[in-house]
């Protein structure tokens, strides 16, 4: 039986949630929250559910949610895309990120790819029967060499994923990359996917700098988002993504296909609470104190690393403690002492291995303390 | 920009539910129904959300959950899936089709699919590169020649996609057709896709077959179904497959791909519902009250039809009301008349008009008795 993808492994983040889930161990893995979402959101749903929202929505999502979604990117990014055609809800960002690649990218087709790299890119890249082209961030800062892409450009290229803030680095990219990078396709036929899950939780001065806001990247741009991510519900699978008409039909057709339409009462639900700005405009404060006191709580540690700019992730090096492989040391931390973290190998390119291990601090405070004291202990 | 689906189209059921909408039209297209899921459903996704199940759920969904559906197949049809490896909670059978289609079916494979047919198989197979190998049912009973499904497998068959109750027809497939078909690839590398959506939909004295039932089959099916078609809530997005465990690896890397994992509180909510069986068990009789009632509503009227052995569909015939083409008759009931239902051709090979219509009898009594009213006046 030959497979699509024989290469094809479970993703480190369920089998590191999976495994602190046996271990009952202390989960700094996989991208969650361990507190609550807004009660007052549940109750939405529970509203929506009741008044009966119980049935197949609109295939591209609710009229009110996609509204609601347009006004917030004109806020916040000062660019209209029309609900009608240019707005799609989707089972998460996950589901958008892959119909954005397997609507456009065609067997032979190269696509370029930051490493790190959130592992779902390249599978979905070999799915569509494209090759993924992988450039490097360098240096301590993750910095994109611009040159370099350009060098690595050819007629082939069919895509560009840039993911900022950037998982899981924490880095953002700068005005002057997304700059750099509009002068770069702006005469091409390249597409640009744009990995903005994180789009608020950034930090101290940063600004996230949206492929929405540069109208030379907006033209030929997807953009995701998540909801999981922003309102602490990653569990209800709902995000969306938006692009150009001539994009976004592209899009749908493989939004059809792979899941028809997005959860009724949950669209309502969120239609009705993105009506506040405040619910995901505080968030960056919000988790810019979890950042500050998990950075805190580390010093003195044998980790060391430099304070995460967005996201809601920490990478730290641990080779002062011991030199094994990030994966044994990661497994060892939750079979002998109850605590799960995200090996940054499985990110870089050939898996290298960087000794470094990637925490979740999206966690409450005291979760976040009893993490620091056993990696205190090491 | 080259097209992966330059013919793809908007799913005629959005296109109908659109236009009912936006003429407030009495919808028996889309297949859906207008009354409510259970309030002790709801209640059970209220408890869950406030229980705090509001994160990733397991990628191949809850194990409550797959346990319960491991259950209930066994108490059914006899057989015994692994919940850890066999069973995937999907979102929706929509999904579940995609991810066994793209899966397994290669550039240049054959899938051999029956018409008239469910309008996503052939998208699906043509996303995945593959070549849908078309099969007339016969006759007025929709009969399956499994002679001439005999001829057309080549060494490039690798799939045949059944779907059993049928949509649009209302038929289903008999315990000697399955003792065919487990002939006719026993010893063969097809894989069957079984669409069994409505499978406790089902009227008279007919059983259903599930391809679980036969152990040819059962060994190299994938069988589908559906949480939306038998709880009344076809928004929620829920339903799961099942296929051996050499099969299911391969469909939870598309799975994984695709979507990652499913809404977390609304499984946590099937679990617990799935405790009772009545709660599906009585689905057949209670369906069977709606056919007869819009069956015997529609005597005397211009259409005509064999009743519906199962789903909530029914074909009938328009042929003594005007010789439009099914398309734009449709259209006309709903902007003249008020009235919304499915142009059978959709589901024919290349668009065969046979002046059939389906409607959705999963209405309230009050609501067939008002579109009965205006069908017969045409
Ligand atoms: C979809 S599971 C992965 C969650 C996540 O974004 C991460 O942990 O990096
Ligand atoms: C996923 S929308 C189509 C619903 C349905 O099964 C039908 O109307 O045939």
């Amino acid at each position: 039986l030959p497979s699509k993808l024989p290469a094809g492994k479970t993703s480190i983040f369920s089998v590191m949630s999976g495994l602190a889930r046996k271990h009952k161990a202390i989960d700094l893995s996989q991208g969650f929250p361990n507190f609550e979402t807004d009660n007052h959101l549940k109750d939405l749903v529970c509203k929506a559910m009741k008044d009966g929202y119980n049935q197949y929505p609109p295939m591209s999502g609710v009229w009110a949610l996609r509204t609601r979604i347009a006004e917030k990117i004109a806020a916040l990014y000062d660019i209209c895309y029309d609900f009608e055609t240019e707005i799609l809800v989707t089972n998460g960002a996950t589901q958008a990120l892959y119909c954005a690649i397997n609507a456009f990218v065609h067997p032979g087709d190269e696509v370029i790819v930051f490493k790190p790299a959130y592992d779902s890119y390249e599978p979905d890249i070999k799915l569509a029967g494209g090759k993924p082209v992988l450039v490097e961030l360098k240096g301590k800062n993750f910095k994109i060499d611009w040159q370099e892409v350009e060098a690595k450009i050819t007629s082939k290229t069919r895509m560009i994923i840039i993911n900022t803030p950037h998982n899981p680095t924490g880095t953002v990219l700068s005005k002057n990359d997304m700059q750099q990078l509009e002068k770069l396709i702006r005469c091409t036929n390249i597409i640009l996917l744009s990995d903005e899950v994180y789009e608020h939780l950034i930090f101290d001065d940063e600004v996230h700098e949206s492929a929405s806001k540069f109208p030379g990247l907006a033209e030929r741009a997807i953009v995701c988002a998540s909801f999981g991510k922003t309102f602490h519900n990653t569990g209800w699978k709902m995000g969306y993504c938006v692009a150009p008409e001539v994009l976004m039909k592209e899009i749908i057709k493989l939004h059809q296909a792979t899941v028809f339409c997005v959860n009724h009462p949950m669209q309502r639900a969120f239609a009705e609470y993105l009506k506040k700005p405040e619910h995901y405009l505080q968030l960056g404060d919000f988790y810019q104190q979890k950042r500050d006191k998990f950075f805190d709580l580390m010093q003195g540690s044998g980790f060391k690393g430099t304070p995460s700019k967005g996201t809601y992730f920490q990478v730290m090096d641990y080779s002062k403690i011991t030199d094994e492989p990030d994966v044994d040391f990661a497994k060892r931390l939750i079979t002998e002492h109850g605590l799960a973290a995200i090996p940054v190998s499985v990110f870089h390119k050939n898996g290298k291995d960087h000794k470094q291990l990637r925490f979740c601090f999206a966690k409450t405070d005291e979760t976040l303390e009893k993490a620091a004291e056993i990696l205190h202990k090491l």
